[in-house]
């Protein structure tokens, strides 16, 4: 058994995680409150403490945070939520607190891409993670490793500019994808939309229409999936892999935006080597991905 | 002493190379004439094997391909001017042939980001080096380690898309920002520019200009920075790299762009984390980087 611990900004979720990825003896603790105490490195050393009294087997804790690493994946950097732990070293910290007890240490959307490879697919060792929500987080695993980067936080792919001169994530985030979509209602060619009379639009409104034929939710996803698309391209080029796991709540849409963003992907890079063996498919985790990836840094052995 | 050999589209330059980077017994070939008789990789057997008769403390050979490389750093995936070395096996090739003799292979932009790491400063062990020529190339030294990406072949960042639509090598590859330059002398604002009357213009003729305070060439220069910044954003988002050194034609009118590089880049990423040790800088080596580059694969010792 290994602990997974995932800090969101609202809540901390911990359970236990077993090899087969099955969790059991979950807590949600409240960030805040935890937060406001003022020492959260300690009471993350007291969440562990419970944990290990009750399982005294267990092999390990990982921990998934909202922010910036350090590229030796010991300290926080940057972390918006809670500032307190800025610039403190974790992993020391912990290990003071819990001698000889394996802690590490990732950001969140990476943990969620080592979930994908530890509890998804093991054989993938070239591939990167995607989630596709309110934001556009990444991870790549490459040869086998968490890619980090020259300082430790690589891949923020939701933060790299479009061809509209806006970011992946401004373009194609939940709350924009809606937006875009209510944009749209006005325009002449979308009179007849199923959706007209509405006010506000999420991605699981223009889902449902998408499967009617509705054309201005097929424009809508077609138009992210292009720029998705771009992004990749602009990835594969910097990165040269070929695999693509979406997960998150618009990556459910995927059947709608995949073909624009393959087509936009192939018009760019052609066929062969580039493209023979590209992949864009759903990450199969959904829930706990944030407790099963904290949990996998632990069983990854590389 | 080591062997380093440039194959490029016209010519094939082949020299001794010192550890401290002095060039002798410098070689000249024509790559078609090599090409066109069918056995190249025995031809470089033979280039190879006349230095090493001549040079019996040879240490080694490296050769740097325009081309598309295998992971493993042994065999051409794709080379436009040479296809009949595509998919062959070079390393175990020329291995067949000068038995225990150390070959090494690599695309030629990353044997001149290799140069700039072994001759130009070995102390850095992070860095991107982008070549301004014609084309836009790249390479990237990770963690002291020439970064091949998940296939063998990452940083192709002149084919990175721009926010304008088109891919960085098509905005300011040494043409392109000529034939911009050019569409620009038709603008009112610029109807008193020194360059008026030109039908061509290089980017050394705009940075002449440029020297003289002449606007249409600042605003060439302008733009193109601010290109040259957007792509360096979304590689920095990818790589989390703070280290740019800028080689090739274009980088000599550096202190035009990179004002406008540096402020894209910080209007984008702000101060702190991302910027603070930002460096965009020239390469140090000019003349022989690709000889310099192919012998440095030998030298580099990770």
């Amino acid at each position: 058994m290994v602990l997974g611990i995932d800090i969101g900004g609202t809540t901390i979720k911990c359970a236990l995680v077993s090899p087969t990825g099955e969790i059991t003896e979950k807590e949600v603790i409240d960030t805040k409150e935890a937060a406001d105490k003022g020492e959260f490195i300690e009471k993350l050393g007291e969440i562990i403490q419970g944990y290990k009294t009750k399982n005294p087997s267990l092999k390990g804790a990982g921990i998934g945070f909202p922010g910036l690493i350090s590229k030796d994946r010991e300290s926080i950097v940057g972390l918006a939520n809670i500032p307190s732990v800025e610039n403190q070293n974790v992993v020391q910290k912990l290990a003071s607190i819990l001698p000889g007890f394996t802690i590490k240490i990732e950001n969140d959307a990476k943990c969620a891409t080592m979930a994908e490879k530890i509890f998804g697919d093991p054989s993938l060792d070239n591939f990167m993670f995607i989630t596709l929500g309110t934001g556009v987080g990444s991870g790549l695993v490459l040869d086998n490793k968490m890619f980090l980067g020259a300082k430790g936080n690589a891949t923020e792919i939701g933060h790299m500019f479009t061809t509209t001169g806006k970011v992946l994530e401004h373009e194609v985030g939940l709350n924009q994808l809606g937006a875009y979509g209510v944009s749209c209602l006005a325009k002449p060619e979308f009179s007849d939309s199923v959706l007209q009379g509405k006010t506000s639009l999420s991605p699981k409104d223009m889902y449902d229409a998408a499967k009617q034929g509705d054309a201005l939710s097929l424009h809508v996803f077609e138009r992210a999936g292009t720029l998705i698309g771009e992004t990749l391209v602009n990835v594969m080029r910097v990165l040269d892999i070929e695999t693509f796991l979406l997960g998150g709540g618009v990556a459910g849409a995927l059947e709608f935006f995949e073909p624009a963003a393959r087509k936009k992907i192939i018009a760019e890079l052609g066929t062969g080597y580039y493209t023979d063996k590209l992949v864009i498919k759903r990450a199969k985790l959904e829930n706990e991905a944030g407790i099963l990836g904290a949990a996998s840094l632990v069983y990854h052995q590389n």
